[in-house]
């Protein structure tokens, strides 16, 4: 049995916390983030080794036939036990980790993938479908004992685009390929999906798909289902393959049932999805706000424009200091325009135009990163908001090996209910953490994607740990906001899918007869039930 | 029991054939249509009468509690018999409509929907939810036996709209809501759905969400499904309330189950459905074309631009002759830009610049109207081709009256397929017609709906009957059209839904897996398979 990566590089992936080993934060810069947030330890957590972990034997072992697709080497079965979440990597760095999964398979293609499920439903083995792995909700790991082994199927070395259509723009493109390579494949022709959620880099098309990711735009279009022209699906009681369509009236949609299935239904093989020209006019600005509420509705008047700006980020004043765009309380509106057909400056004039007529502050007469007093520059804030984007997750697991709490969640919920619902988040949580830990904590938000209808707000929480107990402690504040998401009526998760984390608060929100169906649903397309035990339906 | 109308009117509609019996052609009309048509009737047959039918008693009789809801009056039995596809027209002028349903009921609330589908699973009874009865693929009729009788549910007493919210521009409306009421309920607000489909005075928001309707635009979101904020459906199993989200990733959307469902997981009772400002600003233009292939690569051209027109529809040379359009052999692209925001006569002007930089043709040197040699004017055209839009159907059933063969159908492809999926359909149906009947017949085609990947094709087909025979000529043309259809992989139903019409092309599309997952929802949420029996699954 061997390892076979795909999509390889000269970097080194970690195996218990987000992204390239080489970008994490040392020890010292560990400590200082540690000594900004009252009630961490003293010092770093030390970096969690595999050959501390007790791994067993694997306890099945595969067919000569699918020998060479399947590895159990116990460094990559290591790397496969869970996701990216907070919970995760706290897990990881106290010895405690999920599940270690006794086999990782590799599949090449479509007829592998089918061979092992028949393999594993033979064998009662449960199947974890694992694209990047970066779920942040429990997604990519097994909880239970109902099953004699588990294997975690890894798609990436199925990451190719295998067509292009350059008269629609469309490509046929494999399920495993990774964010960076599968632009990378695009290039060459000109098109772009333009699908980039922050796990870009170490997320899949077939994990975007499984899990209804949220991407690039922050308005209009921008979940990967509206992307989709057809998919193929092997599932254990036979492959499903859609047609490529524009669009259709036949029935309820085929890819909708399988778009945001988390695996549990079948594993995405490919998919055919919607590309576009790159786009060649951008501008950008940012606005400040001393009020977040007329911030809000700044926002609000914008999405409900004809403008469709590309980003149309609200930072609150917590996350724009965090993120650097803005010091000195004042909340942050991130506003973006491209276009592949036609200069965009009219646009996000008339966008700024918008804003300050709702209270907006922006320099524009110095120029167009000019800045007025208390007002970033547009570049500027635009360019701190994306590093500070890109960096976060490895600030996290700092901030995770000084035994803080540092996590986020996301929600939707519709306009009238967005103000309460973000104080309340703040509020509960804040004094479920002061009361648990004894030290405030901070609570920031952002709205990522904006509606005509409603909003995704985004939350940070940074809060002192309790020593050995931060999952816990994790799980209460968790729960905590999850209360006032069901108050609201605001969903438990607007792009990260529900997993395992979230399922007490899905099970509350989907409707008990979709309950029903999706139960059926599953029975009749994994009636051994091997496909990721535990995800949306028992 | 009491036939309980809602929605009143002074105009009565046709039991028998499409909309108002005031707007049918008369018999010198239709004589008139049929003398252009070779080898139709030289007279009229004669308008059919419920009192010629051979109406039984109903089988069943509801309990005292439902009898206020339940009509049993012949007309209306008659009248809800079937949809107003021209198989059904022809049916009825034949005398042999499909199976009169013993009761309509007309239920005012959600309960009444409950305890009618409650003692209909009780006694057997077959139930075909009905909105405006304005299917054309044989979705609100009973074929079959499998039932001790037949109950035809009326939405229409449920035509309120019961909340609107100003902020998030959206309003929970119930299903039986007709068009025309939908928006002049909206209209005190200055909110709109901007749902138009050729059937707006004749369907209900209900009928549009479980036929997965589309609407109004020519690009970008049109149809129904993208407009829903949340769903309540009553099924036999319980009833399924989803939350009011912008968005979500919460697993499969349940709303996505249950659009497209066609009465067989359930009766939509109401939804909270997005709604939009009126527009301010409106502009239009028509262009014509020499080449049809010319006039396709500029609405491929228009659909791929960040444009946006609201209307984008392309008629070839027929249809612009019939539509009156245009007379001179040329193709008509009818262009349409609306907002509530700001002036659209830039982007007309850019969007008619696109399409003559493809070869259209347009007067605008000399003035908003004017016309260059072969070329309409902007307004008259989209007059014209708005008239015979909504003209259509009643000159469809009279030409029907002249054992003609009149209907339509509709599709959607990628783009690499329009080309000859349009010829062949136009070959082929050109070619059967003619070895049936002796006849040419008439193959017209319009793109209704553009998409960046793609086009919706809508067919008219006017050819010669066979006198007494009119519907297996109608299956055999539309059989060859089929295959076209499966050979190049375009849908079976763009926005008319499958019915009992289109299941041969359904069955042969959708993919088997995903059969298995709908046959499950349907025994999990219609155990004793009351619901529009038929339909979708078997």
């Amino acid at each position: 049995m061997a390892a076979t990566p795909s999509q390889p590089t000269s970097r080194t992936r970690s195996w218990w916390g987000w992204g390239w080993t080489d970008a994490h934060p040392d020890d010292a810069e560990c400590t200082a983030m540690g000594a900004l947030l009252p009630g961490t330890l003293g010092r770093p957590l030390p970096v969690p080794r595999v050959r501390d972990l007790a791994i067993a034997r694997p306890v099945v072992e595969p067919p000569r036939s699918l020998a060479d697709l399947v590895s159990d080497e116990p460094r990559d079965r290591a790397a496969h036990a869970m996701g990216k979440a907070y919970r995760d990597v706290v897990r990881a760095l106290r010895g405690r980790p999920g599940r270690i999964p006794d086999l990782v398979a590799r599949p090449t293609d479509e007829r592998g993938v089918a061979d092992l499920l028949d393999w594993a439903g033979d064998h009662r083995v449960a199947v974890v479908p694992y694209g990047g792995g970066s779920s942040v909700v429990g997604g990519v790991e097994y909880r239970g004992d109902a099953h004699r082994a588990v294997m975690s199927l890894d798609l990436t070395a199925m990451g190719r685009v295998l067509e292009v259509d350059t008269v629609g723009r469309a490509a046929r493109i494999q399920a495993g390929t990774l964010g960076p390579s599968l632009e990378d494949q695009l290039r060459p022709h000109d098109l772009t999906l333009r699908h980039f959620p922050q796990s870009f880099e170490f997320s899949t098309l077939g994990g975007w798909l499984a899990t209804r990711a949220g991407g690039h735009y922050a308005t209009g279009r921008t979940h990967i289902d509206d992307f989709v022209q057809s998919m193929r699906v092997v599932t254990p009681a036979g492959t499903s393959s859609s047609w490529r369509l524009p669009a259709s009236g036949a029935g309820p949609s085929p890819d909708r049932l399988f778009l945001g299935s988390e695996g549990a239904l079948g594993v995405i093989t490919e998919a055919w999805v919607r590309l576009q020209e790159r786009p060649r006019h951008k501008a950008s600005a940012a606005v400040a706000f001393t009020d977040f509420h007329d911030a809000l509705r700044a926002v609000r008047a914008l999405a409900q424009s004809d403008l469709s700006p590309a980003n149309c980020r609200l930072l609150d004043a917590g996350e724009a200091a965090l993120s650097g765009s803005a010091q000195d309380g004042s909340a942050v509106l991130v506003l973006g325009f491209e276009s592949a057909d036609e200069p965009v400056a009219s646009r996000l004039e008339r966008a700024v135009g918008l804003a300050r007529s709702h209270g907006g502050r922006y320099g524009g007469a110095t120029g167009r990163d000019g800045a007025a007093a208390g007002a970033p520059s547009g570049d500027a804030a635009v360019a701190a908001w994306r590093s500070a984007f890109l960096r976060m997750p490895y600030l996290r697991d700092g901030l995770a090996r000084m035994g803080a709490v540092a996590e986020t969640f996301e929600t939707a919920a519709t306009w009238d209910r967005i103000p309460a619902l973000i104080e309340e988040v703040r509020t509960g949580i804040g004094e479920a953490a002061l009361k648990a830990t004894g030290y405030p904590a901070t609570v920031n938000c952002r709205l990522t994607h904006v509606y005509p209808d409603g909003a995704a707000p985004y939350f940070t929480v940074l809060a002192a740990g309790r020593a050995g107990d931060e999952v816990a402690l994790w799980d209460d504040l968790k729960a905590v906001a999850g209360e006032v998401l069901h108050r609201h009526r605001a969903t438990i998760t607007h792009h990260h899918a529900v997993g395992r984390d979230h399922r007490p608060g899905y099970d509350r929100q989907r409707p008990e007869p979709f309950a029903l169906a999706l139960r059926a649903a599953k029975g009749a397309l994994d009636p051994r039930g091997i496909l990721n035990p535990g995800v949306l339906v028992d």
